[in-house]
């Protein structure tokens, strides 16, 4: 025997309360083909798989009389783990969250291609976040269309981050800074800064975002990574090309150009279909600068919402 | 404070959308005691143990207004892990169902005895499925009480499964065949292909259900497991009988004879009382035929379901 | 797109059922920071740390035409695993579970301070359950304030727990019993029983209640812990203070002197902010009796319920 879950009527029913409690489930859930030229260069790999994700939330929220809001949600998915734990408080001095949460620095970046995403963003984004531990929390504030962003890792390496993210109009806009204490010994990232720049405009079907990432190692390399995506809405389907390149030292994604093509259509309901095809440039080794060849990636398959 | 989820009236509720969308929680779990003769060999084991199982399950689904179905579900269960984990798309070509699935073939076997199940069925349905991983996707389709099934497995061993089921006016029948490339080792099992077949009638208060499946190891070993299940319904009880046997070489659940009786009562609102006694003839150390003696199983527990 | 549960309103939709299933969802959370004068000891650790938890529960439950009822519930937390499980059966003969249950005598007990507890409760509860395992199976029955609860671990230790509680008129108090059958090896605990008592009084905004617990562990050695708890409720906070003591042998949790106050105060809607402060005795090393020192363990955070 199954239960449903009522969607909005249940919030008329429970209207009038001064002090609120709720408890929702949402999930999301892909599935498709997955291609990637070096695939089978991998020991027992192929280079097209079977590839599905699903992921399934129970949030708890609530509200006190006095006007703060607060929830805790965790996300379950299929992999036998946990996706995302977090908590959270909000009132008129903003949101403090908790949990398995992002820097501050997280939100700044490009789109990727494809019903799951071949990578196409990789280069650009890999050194927004500068250090490899999360934070354990992160303060937002959003006020006519400006969002201010601070996150901090208080045990461990001790990074901190600021972000201010602009939207209005059309237009938007980000900038971010990140830097850690590095205590501890980051092999794959070293001591390190980065700022990086975000930048969109949307008019009409046409969306364009662009961004920049300059990684400071210190004493240690740096790197920088840039890429840009332009979204195209015709005739109900989604357009979608992106660009990204990084250079000087790789801090784990690879260095060169990627770039490619994708698509999404929503079929109603929840469901989209989706896919993209793309180049990846190859990195010639650790420490060496890519190579002049790219490797074929593409996806194609279903993603839903619930 | 509890939140009760609405059953089926919710439906009336959320009826008249074109596309739609909705989210589930359902479940079961049993409890109760199993014993095994042979319990107390294995250090640390004991002859009698205390058992339970719970399975909740998050589910969403929609529809598209093209009449698409789509859907996935998570199923947590109690020992710190996921029982199950499938994304489905169905439409009038029929369901494909990637994830945690089983071959086409899976489906073809008889009753186990008891609340929790005490291995009856283990002998016959051994083969059934001849190799040991899962497959990557399956697709079925029914139409005027005929199924077929479709699986494959394209990652790894490359394993293909089909099964063709049919059920009218009481009687049942199925014919499932399946085989793999054995690219890597398979120690248990070997290079193979399984044909199975099952049959069964039912009349009344009287069912009755065969199985038989044919392993062929090529130039590896093989083996025949055949077996029966005969179930009476009586006094809002019902009564089950199972026998199995395996022969030649066994797939890793034994050789020889099992054989049990079992029975079932629904107390109402998803509440059953069940148990179930029978004996397993011991299969005699590796490649050995089966023993003349045997060991005792038995359970006794309740079902629930939610 | 997020559904929300119904909260009391479904149970009178789903009313008028002679057996009846309902699947429900619950949970709780808290947030905040923690401190310990010894946290930096351990390499790589904090004094101060940010904390959080997350419990989401899926709870199954029915009832059967005759008056049983049943259920079983998932808890699902923030690390990764589940936090619970069990099954349990009820009817006048009162009320059965099974699954990841705690000793009988685990209820005796004092309070902790503080949003998410510093552990001043510890040195006095250390004894309570005896013996590391858990056991498989616990009964209990409830009437006219009075409750009765046996435990047994049927595999393993062999261990058997008995409790008697009794609530009227402000007055509670209790009375337990544990033994186990050291058939294993129990390196931090050693053979034993340990025997409990609790009582406490409520009046008006006062309460009070206190522990004694004696373990003997035969040839082995033996300790006993002791504690009393006091709160307060004014101007809708509650005020609390602990003290708990453990002398002779520790079995595992420190000997000495605990002591501390906290508060509690309800904002409405399920979210509380709370925090506490107190003073642990150190414990000179395996064997040694408490040291002279103490360490200061404190908390401040939110905790929240939905």
């Amino acid at each position: 025997m199954k239960k449903v879950l009522l969607a909005s009527t249940a919030l008329l029913l429970t209207a009038g309360f001064a002090s609120a409690q709720s408890i929702e489930l949402s999930g999301d859930a892909n599935a498709g083909l997955k291609y990637d030229e070096d695939g089978d260069l991998v020991p027992g790999g192929d280079e097209l798989t079977v590839h599905n994700e699903i992921n399934m939330t129970i949030a708890g929220s609530g509200s006190t009389d006095t006007g703060l809001t607060f929830g805790a949600f965790l996300t379950i998915d299929e992999t036998d783990g946990l996706d995302d734990a977090e908590v959270f408080v909000s009132g008129v001095f903003g949101t403090v969250t908790v949990g398995r949460i992002d820097h501050a620095t997280d939100s700044l970046g490009i789109a990727d291609i494809g019903f799951d995403g071949i990578g196409l963003d990789d280069h650009a984004e890999q050194y927004k976040n500068a250090t490899a531990g999360g934070p354990d929390i992160l303060y937002s504030y959003s006020a006519a269309g400006l969002t201010f962003s601070a996150s901090a890792e208080i045990e461990g390496d001790e990074s901190y981050a600021v972000a201010v993210e602009y939207a209005a109009q059309g237009f938007s806009g980000g900038i971010g800074y990140i830097t850690d204490n590095n205590e501890s010994a980051e092999v794959a990232i070293g001591s390190n800064e980065t700022i990086t720049i975000v930048a969109g405009y949307a008019q009409g079907p046409l969306s364009i975002n662009g961004m920049y990432s300059d990684w400071n190692g210190g004493t240690a390399p740096s790197g920088q990574g840039y890429g840009v995506d332009v979204s195209y809405d015709v005739a109900g389907a989604t357009i979608t090309a992106a660009y990204s390149n990084a250079q000087d030292v790789s801090a784990g994604a690879g260095l060169g150009d990627s770039y490619g093509i994708g698509f999404a259509v929503p079929l109603g309901g929840g469901l989209t279909v989706a896919g993209g095809i793309g180049a990846i440039q190859r990195d010639v080794g650790p420490g060496a600068t890519a190579s002049a060849d790219s490797r074929t990636v593409a996806d194609l398959g279903l993603t839903m919402s619930f």
